[in-house]
């Protein structure tokens, strides 16, 4: 696929040619892809029809991950959709980069936000008096810049609306989030070579962190909810799977500190300690989901046994689920198949530490929709989510298994292509 | 020193003795300092004294980096903090682990947030009018939810307040950062035994990030401003040091894509090219800044000579450095040397990527104050900033020097102490 990119034609289909006789330049990585024009317009006219359908005349999106999505550049800027019409992206800094990144064609350097609705109303005619916002996101403070700057305007929230249309991933996106999944199952078949009893938590994920830098882990896991924090995923050993944490998450482990209170830790690997390889990773800003076990020795039958009923619940879920069928109905088949097995106390946490949700979107960000969760959202074709039956035993550790999954239109397809079976180490 | 620690006696002089006999407590890590009662009575009344004096009846703080602050818990939890009386923590999730973490007696678990009107009138008595929030980094949908909660409550904004305590630190606090600063130093001594030609800056930077994990970095670096993200700083090798971004910061690096557009690039390391080692240290939460120049090969004589002028800069705003100085006076000398030495269009960054500060004050985030640029803001005792002085040449690479710097009485005292030459390696 050949489409023209600003002034330059580029072709997408496959990583630029590296010409190491050549400096590389200095603002893009040679080997980055670039956003396509197509996937913007699309995304631009895809937010532009729910503005027109709310009766909303712009919408000014400022939040890194949105900014990437409808503009195919993260710069500190604010990028101007009209209900119809060009959007035109409005750059504080930097616009040199913005206009080698970008496909979209208006790009305008802005010396100060106070400058905006001077320029919006140059390029776009009067001034919009119902703006959508990322209020899902946005400061307080921020917002109220934008009421001094707009002083006629009414503002509405236009965060629900894109996470709902950034669910559904295009063809291109789906590539991106192969490229991720690439790199944890790339790391997860080194682990072998990498675990050994005596390494502490922290040693072993550290070299594990190294082979996902080495292979393009872009390391910033973006989420979208407020205080959430995510650091590579969870490499937790034994019963460092059993400490949860603040986080919406089903293990969380110690952390180093009760200031971070989650990942991983000093604890020394020992000889009947298992390793839940749970991998966060990120490829030109896509993310895929990833869990895997690996035992020193050998694994207590509880555990076994909790493992064996969470590949039991991902097949029932994964035979349910097609587009058309909502979140909850597999939310409930899964914990009802986990009562089944008699593990209803342990299943997706324990006690308070207990999640309610089974799996999540990810693409951009890591808590993206579909929820898996008492939600009456449908599944929809082009939809790509995490599927994570897992059990915490208090005492002995967390296990479960972890992928990430395609909406097609007759089912689910697998994007982490790897074994599933638990692995013996050493 | 030993404080009662809610009901147990804890030495919080040293970290707690590993009993390798004994399988480590589930919830934290064994090694994990808490913070001591003393800090989190004192920052509480620091911060209840800013609200009698604004009129304010209480504050609610819930983002993560002040919950640490004023209840060493990060839990998803209410921290109120009433004008007059004991502060409550309200939490969703983990009672339990925070009632392991923080030294507050108040802990109260909640269900849902809509109790949470109820349960602190039932504490307090009558219900707050006048409330602080976070304004500067709370979600508006988030503060919707406190108007529905609190419906005859006017908020205020305390974020602010919030940042100016914070940047004033406890011998306590300065210990946790010299700690920070100790992986930074650590692993600086350890490059020459890593760096090769050859090595992509991903494959370096995985290296170094692994020894950082092996010491205890926490991984997730904080920050407050809104869209600012950084991971364990720029380890950036000859031109990609030139690559400027959003980010408010001198250097940034292209990244693998433009989805992140900041950081390691693909970019094989070869002989003449001189790394830029700017590692964001995080230990127990807080965060010591560092770089330190290293070159394989021959360094050009207009980046030896850049450097050197970095280094001149440094020493004159050190002596010119300690309380009751202002941030401007110091960005001014700054500025006004790097103009002497022919090198203003390059100080700070290049062109449009040039950033209009010469410093920030680091704690529990990278972007506290002060931050030395043209703020009337002056520095007091306690205050810790890293100060960066560094040149962008284009075409050539980015050099400099960066320390954190600890205000005393006197002047500024190093924290991150390590040899400022520039070392030579293979």
């Amino acid at each position: 696929m050949s489409v023209t990119f600003g002034d330059r034609a580029t072709d997408l289909s496959r990583p630029m040619p590296r010409t190491d006789a050549v400096q590389p330049p200095p603002l893009v990585e040679p080997r980055a892809t670039l956003v396509p024009a197509t996937e913007v317009a699309g995304r631009v006219a895809g937010l532009q029809a729910g503005l027109s359908a709310r009766g909303l005349e712009a919408a000014v999106i400022v939040q890194n991950a949105d900014l990437y999505y409808f503009s195919g550049t993260v710069q500190r800027s604010f990028l101007y959709v009209p209900a119809v019409g060009e959007a035109t992206l409005f750059v504080r800094k930097l616009a040199e980069r913005a206009r080698l990144e970008t496909p979209l064609a208006g790009i305008v350097e802005l010396g100060s936000p106070r400058d905006l609705p001077g320029l919006v109303a140059e390029r776009c005619g009067a001034l919009p008096r119902r703006v959508g916002l990322e209020l899902d996101v946005l400061p307080v403070v921020e917002y109220r810049r934008f009421e001094k700057l707009f002083p006629e305007a009414v503002f509405e929230d236009v965060g629900d609306d894109i996470v709902r249309q950034r669910a559904v991933k295009s063809a291109w996106e789906v590539e991106r989030i192969r490229a991720a999944a690439a790199i944890a199952v790339e790391v997860c078949e080194l682990v072998p070579g990498i675990l050994r009893e005596g390494l502490t938590e922290a040693e072993f994920a550290g070299l594990v962190e190294a082979e996902a830098r080495r292979l393009g882990h872009e390391g910033i896991i973006r989420m979208r909810a407020f205080n959430q924090e995510m650091f590579y995923g969870q490499l937790l050993t034994g019963v460092s799977g059993t400490a949860a944490s603040y986080l919406d998450t089903p293990l969380a482990g110690t952390g180093f500190s009760p200031a971070v209170a989650q990942g991983v830790s000093f604890k020394p690997i020992r000889r009947g300690d298992h390793v839940v390889f749970d991998l966060v990773a990120v490829r030109e800003g896509y993310i895929a989901d990833f869990t895997r076990i690996f035992a020193l020795g050998e694994l207590p039958g509880e555990l076994r046994r909790a493992y064996e009923a969470a590949l039991r619940i991902e097949a029932a879920v994964v035979a349910a689920a097609r587009p058309g069928v909502t979140c909850r109905a597999l939310y409930e088949l899964a914990v009802a198949a986990a009562a089944d097995e008699g593990l209803a106390a342990s299943f997706m946490g324990h006690g308070a530490g207990q999640v309610r949700f089974i799996g999540h979107g990810v693409g951009l960000e890591l808590d993206e929709l579909p929820v898996l969760t008492t939600s009456d959202l449908e599944l929809a074709e082009g939809m790509v989510f995490a599927l994570e039956p897992k059990f915490v035993l208090p005492g002995l550790g967390a296990i479960g298994v972890e992928n990430t999954w395609l909406v097609s239109a007759t089912g689910l397809s697998l994007v982490t292509e790897a074994p599933e079976h638990i692995r013996q180490v050493g």
